[in-house]
């Protein structure tokens, strides 16, 4: 019998996405599966945006390492972050809550308020919520509705070639923060552990940024999206939506100096967290070439968040390549965390 | 330690709405946490709902009597139900799915052609998604959105005394069904068996019937919900929410034919079903006196579906009332499931 381990989840995501009808007919709905949020035209001058996300207990997270209240924000933040990587306004979250018989009221009380701080930090409020008792992990699934003006959509597919990707931050902090914690008896050094870990436990939405950045509207910034499986993979989602091509610089991907702290103490390669770690959180994103400079310093001189280019967008026939710290051209590996194996 | 098993689901309901920030300030909501939906208002003529309900392998369904497509199909049809209660149009869904990692394709196949069948049927676009692996308990977790013109949205606080009760369709059936499947050994008579199976496992939401009632608007169809939690747990929430009282008339129930002759053969008493059975689905409506041959004959005419006045709505004061089939008048006992215990 098949199951949905041996199949693995983006071959599974594939064939769902595939049974589900587009309804390419509906005007109501300018861009439906696929990208980091649906699109939603009910005919008013904002244009809606949707999207779910769950955290689960033993995938996502482990109460021995994470407080209930850090689990609360990262649920949220997960969700914030695909609204930002639209560029949009987040509004209204719906909370569904699974929880195992024995759950104290101590950890659903700090994963609330934990959802609260988050959702306040972040203009959201929480319009709807269920709960259901089942199993033995928690899980937080979350639907969060937001807003964005008409014509400022930034979504994974209008990259061309000749734009320049940048990105938000640093990278492979929160690869690191994860490794520190499945690892905790090593002498780290105090100061990048706790950075490390405070960048995977409580990631921080771009929200501000993706604001910043769909202001300039498409023409300019021609695509974006969120990093969450890690740089190699979700650069090849904008790759394949994009119908292009990359040639990634290795020597200008942002690393923290926490980040090569940490991986020089479990001598860890810090590119490979940062090429392939996940969970960053930060905003990739194609610029229009001659808009770069603006770009980047408007983000930094509203957010105060550094903004780096680290590649070309290239044609799709000359495929995804990175060019290593010697200036070595060769294929790039994307690899992704399937959380269902 | 208290649990939240020990602590109980409605008391918890309770306890976390109060901890959570209402947003009486954003003219942006029109209705947060407690109805049927949440009505945000993003200043287009329509409002917009949204609400979120899950289904629990093990405590909503079991796969040995229910069929992965009946799943599939109720998973959306709950939710679609919430929909019909506020008076609004189904538009779309977005659907999160926790998988143990031993599912079957083919029953994750299943769910899946279930939930596109039924929403087929109700215009609802299936616009997001997630896929997560855990436990041992298929959940489907489902938030639906909608619209309804504004003026028109029907909610559980407009009842006021003089108000006649009305229902959608026939009570009790879910319940004789569920009794079904977990006698499956006894002779029950087959097409009874059948019918009261088929409103278990595939319910169907009142969604048409809903928009008739929302075209009178609220001044006339003063409040409204749809029975999922049992008539008088639902009823009990109906008046709570309107702060009103109810006599309820236990001789005008809608029993159908085929509920009485399950409860003959497992001598249950048909009257304990359709007050306290649940997951009927109907909805429970209340009526300005003046219009209730109107609006009973414009659901039946549109519809299909009859309409039965079953009760009155008096003062807060004068509490909850069921007079029985001999005339007696007493308080009406309200039992919900509690699906943490």
């Amino acid at each position: 019998m098949e199951t949905i381990a041996s199949f693995g989840e983006f071959a599974l995501i594939t064939r769902l996405a595939q049974g589900i009808t587009t309804h390419a007919e509906r005007t109501d709905i300018a861009l439906g599966i696929g990208d980091d949020c649906a699109v939603l035209d009910l005919g008013s001058e904002l244009l809606l945006l949707a999207t779910t996300d769950s955290l689960v207990e033993g995938v996502h997270f482990i109460l021995d390492t994470t407080t209930p209240e850090q689990v609360g924000r990262k649920a949220l933040a997960v969700n914030l972050s695909d609204i930002a990587a639209m560029g949009g306004i987040p509004r209204y979250a719906l909370v569904s809550l699974i929880l195992p018989a024995n759950t104290s009221l101590a950890v659903l009380d700090g994963v609330y308020a934990g959802l609260g701080q988050e959702a306040e930090r972040y203009t959201t409020a929480l319009v709807g919520g269920n709960i259901a008792s089942a199993g033995t992990q928690l899980v937080i699934d979350i639907t969060l509705l937001g807003t964005i003006e008409r014509g400022h959509v930034l979504t994974r597919s209008g990259a061309r070639p000749g734009d320049v990707l940048c990105v938000t931050g640093t990278l492979g902090a929160s690869a690191a923060g994860l490794q520190t914690l499945l690892q905790p008896d090593h002498p780290y050094a105090a100061q990048a552990l706790a950075r490390v870990r405070m960048c995977h436990c409580t990631p921080q939405p771009r929200v501000q940024e993706g604001r910043v950045l769909s202001r300039f509207g498409p023409a300019v910034v021609t695509a974006m999206l969120d990093i969450s499986d890690g740089l190699s993979g979700d650069l090849a989602h904008l790759c394949a939506c994009s119908h292009v091509g990359v040639r990634l610089e290795s020597v200008h991907l942002p690393l923290s100096p926490e980040l090569y702290a940490i991986a020089q103490c479990v001598l860890h390669d810090p590119i490979d967290w940062a090429l392939h770690g996940g969970e960053d959180y930060e905003l990739l994103f194609t610029v229009a070439p001659e808009y770069v400079q603006l770009v980047v310093d408007a983000v930094q001189t509203a957010t105060g968040t550094p903004v780096t280019s680290i590649g070309i967008i290239c044609a799709a026939s000359d495929g995804m390549t990175l060019v290593d710290q010697e200036g070595e051209a060769a294929p790039l590996s994307v690899k992704s965390w399937d959380h269902l194996r």
